[in-house]
């Protein structure tokens, strides 16, 4: 079922000096990919055309190939340079700022074939993946032997390319940082064909520019990932969640910096409000401890024991306490962890079940998100449009939900972009940045510039003409 | 006194198309940055004819100049690129890879004077500071508020804006990471004066190409560091090492996999070999702790307490006594901690007095280390030359130090170059990088080919003309 939605979101144009994708050029990538690797049929290109973006329209690439090793990938990409064709890396398509939507057409690259682990190397805490390799697989192949890779975004059927690209970053970022902090090298194929592996199994290298960090969060637009080398580090047996309830978000934010002074870090330092509690207990049907209070704070802990963990825990209390909480609950049973995890973790999917919502992904500095929030809902009752918030207290990642309630979804969607454009002004007023860990991809590209004035931007369009001049990688992107 | 050393280890040729510094040029320097910021005399400009790295003469610029704020800064690049003249930015010049030496003339962009301290942000964990303010000013001011910026090289007098260009790395690299995990954003001066400010107070971010994160060990080559804004973290209040003997490097290292999965991570996992520990003697001429054995590791942890920090002890001594260790020792006194901190920090300033010596700085996957510096010392008998090694087992990064003893200097400077080249063919083979931390700058530019190819260059080289079109800024460096 093919969504209509009567705005662009983009407003674009298309290139007109983009080669089309004639019967030859299909007899060619058959030639390369074979022919179970290349799909024209509309419908099986549907899952294809487009990622978990709300609010987009279906757009249709020409073709969808899926290579199986890295010379196919290597003659794909010589052969659209050639003909001048736009081709969409793709992963796993998780992503919710259209950064592999083929929103030119052209040719989807899916790395979904691509699914190897080549190597778990145990002594220097290092795996070796291909790029279409999920989170979840890496997971299971790393855990029994005691390690994990600490990357933990909301999905983990994202693939390690696509995590790479967009630098994803998720509920561990307070201790163990995003993606870029956890990947050591990568293979990568540029547009013209060619190959190149940056980076290697050490932490420390300064020789040359840093190709790695540089593809990092570039969202496919100036090299197709095609390995990863991440970090490994031990999983630690006891995981435990501290759930703290405030009458005010001030007053949570508040004691966010002492938490982070004791001497151990939390892995995740959340924060959400009453309107979610809310939604969690209309959808799951169960009555969340506390919910009458309006803020709360959720701070994950792993340790080698229990006793480790509520030692930790009875420092955050007291410091809690002093700036104003009014409990703190370590819940009993797995089942109750489960459903307050649950309530932070699985929102975003419970929340669309009521009624059309953006997403909107911003970053500001810690001390700034209770002020950020209130400003921003001060903007959206200005539109009549209530927004719900939550993220990471820890590192300041804030999300929020403009909801279509109480409004037709035609008004709506005229108003959205009207707040989605003040929202972002305020937070970087605030000192923030438009995405935190979901990237800009088509879906925010207007709205970057409000971040980044035009040095900033002509030097990364600069950095993107000397590695894709002939702007087929993933064009109509970013900027 | 100048040093004349008899090899030129560029054998590079001045590119006839740069701008000469005319009288002209000078009055115009003038102008802009005033009579007292700008430096023609020999005697003065001998001091920014070098930094620290061994074995190089000096290459003298045309003038040195000093301002003392950005807008000056603009104007001093944007008059260079008109006029096509090289422009060599420089910290404390305390680097060993030659990378602020102003091998083709031209001006040197002194930043000593840009040294305020423009904000110390304790809710958010953040400095923010001129490129010209020392590692040590910078502690001076943060310690007192119980807060540390975390990266510790050899030199504290280096600057901030230097350890940015070179990815600085160090002792705590284990623990805390190198230069760029602890960068949130910059202000940079293009080539052509335009200026543009990335990052900010927070750690995730995915809003276009990270420009930090590529800036950060370019070497000066792509753009001047005026700002940074650099993470603190909370000092812990106590710090010990202990001091662990093997009878055989390979154990040492191999016990190292083994303590890094353990709860917490030490701050610094350095191994020395026997040899430095006879040089150390040597120099203080004090007997060193268990100097009959051939290999050390010294673990160095922090925490809130001692009783935490024997407590993580012990159990890196029962691990390191299942691979092998003699004995294992906690410093008593300070004075005896100091001396065995000296033995490692302080190494290379005391071998430079008995002899010539070069610097060689690799890194290696961590589990390689010893098998690599056995390679390493078998192929330095061959030319007769003896190698010390020492560096952070924590994190790979190997320092080979081949010394001139029992051979001219003639003979020595001839074998040097092959030797050296050698080092790295077996480092890379290790899978390593031919530097963990000091940069490439010119004195390992013939080198980087050997861990590089061609397609990496030419990226490389691509990104540096779309940043510096005219190749002015740091030229004859890297690649």
């Amino acid at each position: 079922m093919e969504k209509v939605i009567d705005f662009d979101p983009m407003n674009m144009e298309k290139d007109a000096n983009y080669g089309e994708i004639t019967q030859d050029r299909i007899a060619d990538l058959i030639r390369i990919v074979g022919e179970n690797g290349v799909f024209t049929d509309r419908l099986e290109m549907q899952g294809y055309a487009h990622d978990e973006t709300p609010l987009v329209p279906l757009y249709y690439p020409q073709v969808v190939v899926k290579p199986r090793d890295v010379p196919t990938i290597q003659k794909i990409l010589a052969l659209a340079d050639q003909h001048r064709i736009p081709v969409v890396p793709r992963g796993a398509g998780t992503g919710i700022a259209g950064g592999s939507t083929p929103v030119l057409g052209g040719i989807v690259l899916s790395l979904e074939r691509l699914d190897r682990i080549l190597e778990v190397d145990e002594d220097n805490f290092v795996a070796v993946v291909e790029a279409g390799v999920s989170l979840a697989r890496l997971r299971d192949e790393v855990e029994p032997r005691g390690l994990c890779y600490p990357l933990h975004p909301g999905e983990m059927s994202a693939t390690m390319g696509g995590t790479v690209n967009t630098n994803a970053g998720g509920m561990n970022a307070v201790k163990y940082g995003v993606t870029r902090h956890n990947i050591l090298g990568l293979e990568v194929v540029l547009p013209d064909g060619s190959i190149f592996s940056s980076g290697g199994k050490y932490v420390k290298c300064t020789s040359g520019y840093d190709l790695t960090q540089l593809i990092i969060g570039s969202e496919g637009t100036l090299a197709v990932v095609t390995k990863v080398l991440c970090k490994l580090i031990r999983k630690l047996p006891r995981r435990e969640v501290l759930y703290v309830p405030f009458n005010d978000l001030q007053n949570a934010i508040d004691a966010v910096p002492e938490i982070l002074k004791l001497n151990q870090y939390p892995i995740g330092l959340e924060f959400i409000e009453k309107d979610i509690i809310d939604i969690v207990e209309k959808h799951t049907g169960r009555e969340v401890p506390y919910h009458q209070y309006d803020a709360f704070l959720m701070i994950f802990m792993e340790g080698e024991s229990e006793d480790e963990i509520l030692n930790y825990f009875s420092g955050v209390e007291e410091i809690c306490k002093r700036h104003g909480a009014c409990a703190a609950m370590i819940p009993g049973s797995e089942g109750a962890k489960r459903l307050l995890v649950e309530s932070r973790e699985k929102f975003f999917s419970a929340i669309k079940e009521y009624a059309p919502v953006e997403s909107i992904d911003i970053v500001v500095p810690r001390s700034e998100i209770a002020r950020f929030i209130k400003a921003a809902k001060l903007i959206a009752r200005g539109y009549a449009i209530p927004v719900i918030a939550y993220g990471h207290a820890g590192d300041g990642n804030v999300h929020l939900h403009p909801q279509c309630v109480n409004m037709s979804e035609a008004e709506w969607h005229e108003k959205l972009p009207l707040l989605t454009r003040e929202i972002f002004e305020i937070g970087v007023a605030f000192g923030g940045a438009i995405s935190g860990e979901h990237g800009v991809g088509f879906a925010k590209k207007k709205y970057l510039p409000l971040q980044l004035d035009e040095v900033q931007l002509n030097t990364m369009r600069a950095i993107k003409r000397a590695f894709d001049p002939n702007n087929i990688l993933n064009p109509g992107k970013i900027f």
